[in-house]
């Protein structure tokens, strides 16, 4: 299931060159990427990662941002979360690709012990290809964090 | 040549768990990195990129954060900086890893258009590994962004 | 149509009894409101009023705020936009009414007059009752108006 | 007694049409309404209810806003006070109505439950005045109420 | 003329001793001295120094500040307001001291030149008690400025 | 020893004159030197006090502050640090002088009370007369006390 939220930039998250600076972008996909990962495991959840993000275009005051989220994947007592920001043409509705990211977050018992998540029921194609990638990305990151490691 | 930043982690940082939250550590890496990438260019610098980013520990209120910045290589009109993020010990002193991520920014004209950045001397033999690897993560990501364009 | 945001109590919100105070739930009620008359007029629109509200039960840090919102009716250059607010339990899902608001928008033109907005097309019968009931508390809200110029 | 307070708008307080947004200007109402009411019963104090308010002029950056505001009746547990905001010209320093709004306030104690609240003593004839509309306003909010819960 | 404000003090401001910090006290008695320095003179008025401040006590969230200031002298083209805080006790209303603070503001023109200030007149013996403490302030205060030129 | 730190300033930090108010300055000063003093202490530390403070020029929206601040001596349970802000110019790198300030901290154990601090080890000619001048202010916010309780 997919989840829309909306935001409107404010006079507060511009940078010297009046755009939205990087930070307040991944600052929403982190809030929003938490609160469906808690509504879907019913507990309380704290990003464990972030994959690469490119921020393709930049947003200016009063740009209405349209933030689309989606839990691609759920492991044992953790799940990646996609979350892609879109600015919508206020006359037209047309949305433009601002940036996305993949995050992963881990559920907590009241302990603040890892703890298990409910699995996600696949029903559209789209979802199974999400399902599909979120396993590969779930690789390239194991293998990332063997590296730092080492 | 590696710069060190402080920020006293304040209850407004808190998510419910009361430790920090990721878009928030994101935002203090972004703001630094943009800052080092400006003072270096001597003009305004927006974020392209940010490269994943894993969150190793959590910080809670009050925590002393230490923030080590470096620009790792300069192409054209573009940069990678690191940024590296540990949670000092109030006592001894002794610094844990928190997180750390690459960014890429570039330098803008007046008229927001990219402009050339001047090039790094490298002297130490860490800033010339830390130059090899900025290669390394440039490629994955020229990788990355053909990718999904196609 | 309704629109579902949500919205996750933070530490900053908080009163001296550890409640969110009621300037902030207006605040919320007042910023999605925005969003939407401004979506679906394609215009900037500016709040004209809102009507009494009741703040039914506390919200504490760390509970998730589900608002849901709905265009009610569409005059010339104003509609009413309807909020409803909810505290939704973690692991239950079941939701409690914390609060209500309507609220006017008038519509804007570039130069800052009021300008038409698009009306709306009622499906439902749940629309066509919050169609009428909005009509109702237009007259409410002319004869206060005209009470206050007296 | 009235009290008198000022505040000046910041650039944070404003919508894209560069003037105050309403959810702004009802936290400003709200909370130094509830330091009134706090003040007055030597408890704390939470918002129950606002009655409808029409924003009658725009604020822009750096305008001075006067913020009046008394109790017009106390009743066992809960108080009405009213507040008027008027935007101050710098150089004339006359006023312009902005914005009114009557709350509702219950004194809380340790326990979070409703305790008596100190009555007013009237002194003058504008002050029983508003003694007496403040009831007229009371029943029209339990008849709300009671048609709520119906 | 005293002016009288208050102020709540929120989670916000508060250090990792839960205690208000310093800088935000600061920032509380220079908004505050601003707004009067405005309303007295009709221009815009920029805060050009700050004398010595002792933090006599500390306050805690919830607790109610009271700002009391008043303009003790004004010269051709900049004045001088004086700014003390207490914290009220919730039930005795009585006042304990937490830190004073003596500002000098300039007036601006639309040009940001310094432009005359309307005088103030002197009523009551304590006004003219603040009067010529006002002036030995300056002295100290240009003997200061002196000393850094040199 | 001398830390360097660098703030950029943002539209959210600005009066109604465009240029950074001081509060905001005193605010950035206070945080950076609450951080020294507790680092160098290994405690938790409060601002004491605060000297007189000038400012000396304005910066506005984007300018890059750069703060250096040392501390000047320590006696048994606190001590002086100073903090110098520029406004370093983007291109040349030059930096102009913003404002100056002394402050005092106390460090505190768990229980609240005073606490000693470690000496500093003094080296360069720099460090020994700052040294001195810290213990001629201290006479001088001495005599201030004694002062006041009179």
């Amino acid at each position: 299931m997919i989840e829309t939220q909306f935001y409107s930039v404010k006079p507060t998250d511009l940078n010297a060159l009046e755009t939205i600076y990087g930070g307040k972008i991944v600052d929403l996909i982190d809030s929003l990427a938490a609160i469906i990962a808690r509504r879907h495991s019913g507990k309380t959840c704290v990003t464990a990662s972030m994959d690469s993000i490119d921020f393709v275009r930049p947003a200016k005051s009063g740009d209405l941002l349209v933030l689309k989220t989606a839990i691609n994947k759920v492991w044992d007592t953790s799940c990646e979360i996609g979350v892609k920001i879109f600015v919508e043409n206020q006359e037209t509705k047309a949305r433009k690709h601002l940036a996305s990211a993949y995050l992963t977050f881990v559920a907590l018992d009241e302990n603040g012990r890892p703890t298990p998540m409910p699995k996600i029921i696949l029903k559209t194609k789209e979802e199974k290809r999400r399902f599909r990638e979120a396993e590969d990305r779930r690789k390239i990151r194991l293998a990332r964090k063997t590296k730092i490691r080492e």
